[in-house]
């Protein structure tokens, strides 16, 4: 396979400027006014609704490690992250603001892969780029994006509104992109101790669905907006860092602890499979796993037989309850476990 | 002078981000509703008037060199830089979002300096931090800043409005930052010449206002709401880049040329004085200049008297003609200049 690289030098940042244009064109949104092009992007709000915005940085060697993250998934990735967010306020995604500070070993056509599978997961829910800053960088690939919405007063769901009572739910399944992560990095780690032959084959085959959640995660927008157009939902939060600790944040913004079953909690069998092959209880892989971008949710009991007929997996696994702000998981076959601190990842953690 | 050194690894992730929000929540906005603390920030956006966003990244010896831009005065030009771009649309802003990348060199005071000025820039003129992210960098300080505001439609005021015979303005005076980076660099070579003695005394005496434009700029927030209250303003940008480049900028939006004179062109005195101690025309650094954070606009000939009433130093330089766009600058001792191409700093531009 051949590899092209075009140094940014050659074409600058204004002939880069015209590149990203071309490619955030192909999509629009009549609330979108005015996008690159002056001092500032101009959007018309729905009257009457709110506005939620959300931002990520994301920073090469911090965030992402380049040998297993091709551009197209990092694109991909950084509209789906905020993107999620926004699903998480109820909300529909209107317009994105990306900043890229790019250092002169990414070319030309890693940037428009980038920049195509970004633009391209944000027009799939109607969101265009409506806004950027594009920098040199001393070092590797600085992303920053700014994502807005908006979202009816009476269908915004925040973090604090779950009450004592309420059923806790979740999207989808838990810990498979955690399995993913497992995967690459133990691939990586085979592919570095041999030496890093040209000719290494990385052995993902049965691994599909782990790899391809946590390399091209899918944001849960439409089915957020199915769910808030059936019923009220209480308290809302998207898991990125782990389904404790961001049950845990709920949790501590809501004032109340929740309650969660092992059974309940819906693991994929390729999940349970990888988690095995590593030696570790597929329970903590949902339980701690970053990134799986589901969305968690709280709402009144008799609301639940409503969700039914909503396409997409939805499970409920547990309650909220009255007190001081926890987690307890009952096991099946081992004593309830229980968190009230964050385990998730934090940047600048103290080493011991 | 004792200078305290925190790692921030002392304080984790959560604690820095306790130290922001305590910092941020200084300062409200009726219309922010949700600050930092929920999957996104949420805002009640003025019914009918149109939303406005910027966004802005800075990385340290990209946009910024750490020997002579302390932390207060980083803080406040990217709270600048970015109302700037609110004001040059008419609007007023409303919430920011900063994301910051904290190399370990950086300590928990130098980002504490930071946020306090920056917060408080942005209170200045009622903006509130609603949000942001927090990572560790692998080399040095990247600050992403993207600041939303609201406007009337009537009242907005886009690059691409002006028409043949509109009398172009601009405010305060020009070339005094580039003045003031002029001095600095000049200490600065002066301390690494001497061998950097701890007793070195950069000579700054005589150019407080050069390396106060420099280093702290203002924007012309109020200023700006203050003409489109008195006028209709046909189309304004912001002076960042200099006189002409963003002149420039202009004409190509609004497929019109424009007519400078010299004479009319506000120049400090103290930039003039300066410019000549490094043997250069004063009216270069104010055509190329960047960084004054002014206003450009313009406007019809008969709305300019009702400007005569307005606090602040606003200045007919020139006219809009109809054809191609360009710049010309009428000079009074030596032939017209003539500008159709960006001559402004452009990142990845190829070295000869």
């Amino acid at each position: 396979m051949e590899i092209n690289f075009t140094p940014i030098t050659s074409v600058g940042e204004f002939g880069l400027i015209e590149k990203f244009n071309s490619l955030a064109s192909r999509f629009a949104n009549p609330k979108v006014l005015q996008t690159i092009g002056d001092d500032a992007a101009v959007l018309r709000p729905t009257p009457g609704n709110l506005s939620v915005i959300t931002t990520d940085i994301l920073i090469q060697n911090v965030h992402f490690d380049s040998s297993y993250t091709s551009m197209r998934h990092l694109g991909q990735k950084a509209a789906a992250a905020n993107l999620s967010d926004i699903a998480a306020m109820s909300a529909v995604p209107t317009a994105a603001f990306i900043s890229l500070g790019i250092h002169s070993n990414v070319s030309v056509e890693m940037i428009e892969e980038f920049y195509d599978s970004f633009t391209a997961e944000l027009g799939k829910f109607g969101c265009v780029v409506a806004g950027g800053d594009t920098s040199a960088s001393p070092v590797g690939l600085v992303v920053n994006v700014a994502v807005t919405g908006e979202v009816e007063p009476e269908r915004l769901a925040t973090r604090s509104g779950a009450i004592a009572g309420d059923v806790v739910c979740v999207t989808g399944d838990l810990g498979r992109s955690h399995a993913g992560l497992m995967v690459l990095q133990r691939e990586k780690k085979r592919y570095v101790e041999a030496g890093q032959p040209p000719d290494f084959t990385p052995g993902f085959e049965g691994y599909d669905s782990v790899l391809q959640k946590h390399l091209l995660p899918e944001p849960r927008v439409e089915l957020s907006r199915s769910i808030s157009e059936k019923i009220r939902v209480h308290s809302m939060i998207d898991i990125s860092d782990g389904l404790i600790s961001d049950m845990l944040h709920l949790c501590k913004s809501s004032g109340v602890a929740a309650s969660l079953d092992e059974e309940f909690i819906p693991i994929d069998p390729v999940t349970r499979r990888t988690a095995k092959e590593f030696n570790e209880e597929p329970l903590a892989y949902a339980l701690r796993g970053g990134e799986d971008y589901e969305l968690l949710f709280t709402i009144a009991e008799n609301d639940f037989p409503k969700l039914f007929s909503l396409e997409g997996y939805i499970r409920p696994i547990g309650r909220i309850e009255a007190g001081t702000p926890k987690v307890t998981v009952n096991r099946k076959d081992s004593p309830a476990e229980i968190y009230s601190d964050f385990i998730s990842y934090q940047h600048f953690a103290k080493r011991k």
